[in-house]
C-alpha cells in the first residue's frame, strides 16, 4: 500500500520556554548543563519564578522533527497529548499550521500542557527541565493503528520509554508499523534517559528499530564503550544508525557500509536546542523520498545547522529552500 | 521627594505571537501593512487558524518599553491588565523577571489575557492585529497613586487612548503625575489610532504631555502636514518632542534646542516589531539619569537598533552591557 504519510513521529508534545542563563545559575540550582530532567508542578513553578524572561515557541523532540520534516515539503503526522488550554491550543496551532497532521484528542482533567523550561548558556548550551504535564498520559490508545500503518516510518523519541504507559504505546507503534512492512526508527534522545534503563533500550534497539538516531554520549552510554566500539555493536542491532557528533559532523552506518559526512558551517551558535531533532527531520526526509544515505545526512546536518544559529527547536526559515540552495539542486 | 521609580508604564498588556508571512497573506486577509487593529475574539481564533506556526512572546507597546528601561538598568513599574490563564502567568513572569515591578491584580472573569497576532513580512515590516482581551478593563481603578507619585517620568502608550475607560486611566495617570511634579511621558503608537481620534490626542499633547515619542507617520497624521510643519507645531506643545524617522534616524526637539542623530547601523533587519518601543526606553533611561539629549537619542537610537535585528520586542542581549560598549563609556 501506498504510504500516505512519509513518517509518524510520537513524542511529548511540549511547549519550550526559553530564557538565557549563566553557568552560576545552573549551579547555583544543581542543574547538570546540557541534560534534560523532569519535574513536577511545583519545581517548574519555582524554576520559572527564577528564570529570566524567555520565548514560547512549541517543541518536543518528536514534534520537532515533524514540523522539520513538514517544513521539507514531507508528509507527517504526530501523535502527542495536549491539554485544552492556551499552550495545548498554540501546540496543535503550530503543528497543524506546519503541515503536520495531529488529531490526538486534547486531555481535559485539568491538567496542563506540558513544558520545557530550557536555560541557554552563553556557550549555546541548552539545559532542559521537563514538566509533563497532559503528556503523561499518553497511552497505546492514543496510538491510532491506520495513521502508523499509512506511514512508511514511525518515529519515536526515547523520551517515551520513561514512562511505562508511554512505553507501551512505543511498543504498540512498533508492533503496528513492522506488521504493515514499515520502518520503525527511534531517537535516543538524552544520555541520562539511557542510562536510566540501559537493558532496556538495548532490548529495545535490537528488537524493533530499523533506523536509529543518536549522538555521541546517548550511543556510548548504551552501549557502555568508546565510539568505536559503539559503532561496531550498533550495526549488528539496526538496519542503519545516524550517528551524530556535533561539531565534527556525523557517521552513517548500514550493514558494512559507512558514510561520513562534516557539520555544516555556521556563522553563530546560539541555542543548540533541537539540533539533533532536525538532523533525524533532514535525514527522514531524503531517507522517505529514496536518497541515498550521504544526501540524508547531509541534509540532516544541513537542517541542524540552521537550528542552532537560532533561538527555539522550530526553523523560522524555508527549510525546503535551504537545502534546495545548498544541495545544489 | 526622590522617585522609587525611573519610569512607570501604563499600557495593554499583551502576549505576541509572532509568525512570518508573505504580501499576498497580507492582502488575501484585507490587512494593512505595518499598521495595528483592534480584532474580537473570534477573528482572532480564524486568523490563527491561518497563521504559519509562531513564537510567543510577552510585548505591548509600554510593557516592551518598561522590560528594555529595566534591561538598561532602570527602575520600573508597570501597570496593565492580564487574566489568571497561562498567557497571563507568562506575561507577568516576563515582566517581574526583568526585574520591573508589576502589581495590577489578574481579571478573573473568564476573559482570557490579551494577544496580539503578528505578521511579520520579508521586508521585516510588522502588521499587528490585537485582541485586547483582559487589557479592555484596565480603568482608573488600576492607577495606583502612590507608584505614580513615586516614578520620575510616567509612561502612556497611545493605543490606551481608544477605550473609554482606558483614557480615564489615563488622565487620572497624568493628573497624579503632574500633581507630584513628575513628567508625563506618551507614545503616539499608531497613525491609524492618531487618525481615528486626532482631535482629542491634539488635546491631550498640548494640555498633559511632557515628553512626546512619535514616528513620521505619527506626527505628520496628529498635525495633518508635512514633517517640518509638524516639527514646528510640536516644540510649541511639548517639553521634549522625540521623532523617530527608521533609517532616517531621530530628531529631538526641545524648545529651540534641535538635535538630530543618525539611525544605528543593523547588520540585517529581521523584525522592525518593537522598535519605537525599545528607543523611548533607551532615550527614557537616559532623561532619567540625567544625560544630555543627544546621549538620550543616542541610547535609544542603540536600543531600537537591536530590537530589529531578532524577532519580538523583547530583548535578548544584555542592553547595558550594548549601550555600554556603544557609548564607549
Amino acid at each position: 500500500m501506498a504510504a500516505l504519510f512519509d513518517v509518524v513521529g510520537i513524542g511529548n508534545a511540549i511547549v519550550d520556554v526559553i530564557a538565557q542563563t549563566t553557568d552560576a545559575f545552573l549551579s547555583d540550582n544543581d542543574l547538570i548543563k546540557s541534560g534534560m530532567r523532569l519535574i513536577e508542578a511545583d519545581e517548574a513553578e519555582s524554576l520559572y519564578a527564577k528564570m529570566a524572561p524567555g520565548l514560547e515557541m512549541s517543541g518536543g523532540s518528536a514534534g520537532n522533527t515533524m514540523a522539520g520534516l513538514a517544513g521539507l515539503g514531507g508528509k507527517g503526522a504526530f501523535i502527542g497529548k495536549v491539554a485544552d488550554d492556551q499552550l495545548g491550543k498554540v501546540y496543535r496551532h503550530d503543528m497543524r499550521s506546519a503541515g503536520v497532521v495531529f488529531d490526538t484528542p486534547d486531555l481535559t482533567d485539568g491538567t496542563p500542557t506540558g513544558r520545557c523550561l530550557i536555560l541557554v548558556t552563553p556557550d549555546a548550551h541548552r539545559t532542559m527541565n521537563t514538566f509533563l504535564g497532559a503528556c503523561v498520559v499518553l497511552t497505546p490508545d492514543d496510538v491510532d493503528a491506520a495513521t502508523i500503518e499509512a506511514s512508511q516510518v514511525t518515529y519515536l523519541e526515547g523520551y517515551l520509554w520513561d514512562r511505562p504507559a508511554a512505553k507501551e504505546a512505543f511498543l504498540k507503534a512498533a508492533r503496528l508499523a513492522h506488521g504493515a512492512g514499515r520502518k520503525v526508527s527511534l531517537s535516543l534522545s538524552d544520555a541520562f534517559c539511557v542510562n536510566r534503563h540501559r537493558d532496556s533500550f538495548l532490548d529495545l534497539v535490537s528488537g524493533h528499530v530499523d533506523v536509529l538516531f543518536a549522538n555521541e554520549s546517548e550511543i556510548t552510554a548504551l552501549y557502555q564503550t568508546g565510539f568505536d566500539q559503539a559503532l561496531a555493536a550498533v550495526k549488528t542491532h539496526c538496519e542503519v544508525a545516524v550517528l551524530t557528533r556535533g561539531e565534527h559532523g556525523a557517521v552513517v552506518l548500514a550493514g558494512e557500509r559507512v558514510v561520513t559526512i562534516p557539520a555544516e558551517p555556521v556563522a553563530q551558535v546560539v541555542d543548540t536546542t533541537g539540533a539533533g531533532d532536525l538532523f533525524a527531520a533532514g535525514f527522514l526526509r531524503g531517507f522517505t523520498s529514496g536518497r541515498d544515505l550521504a544526501d540524508c545526512a547531509r541534509m540532516g546536518a544541513i537542517c541542524a545547522g540552521e537550528i542552532i544559529g537560532q533561538y527555539g527547536p522550530r526553523s523560522q526559515v524555508d527549510l525546503t529552500a535551504l537545502v534546495a540552495g545548498k544541495m545544489g539542486r
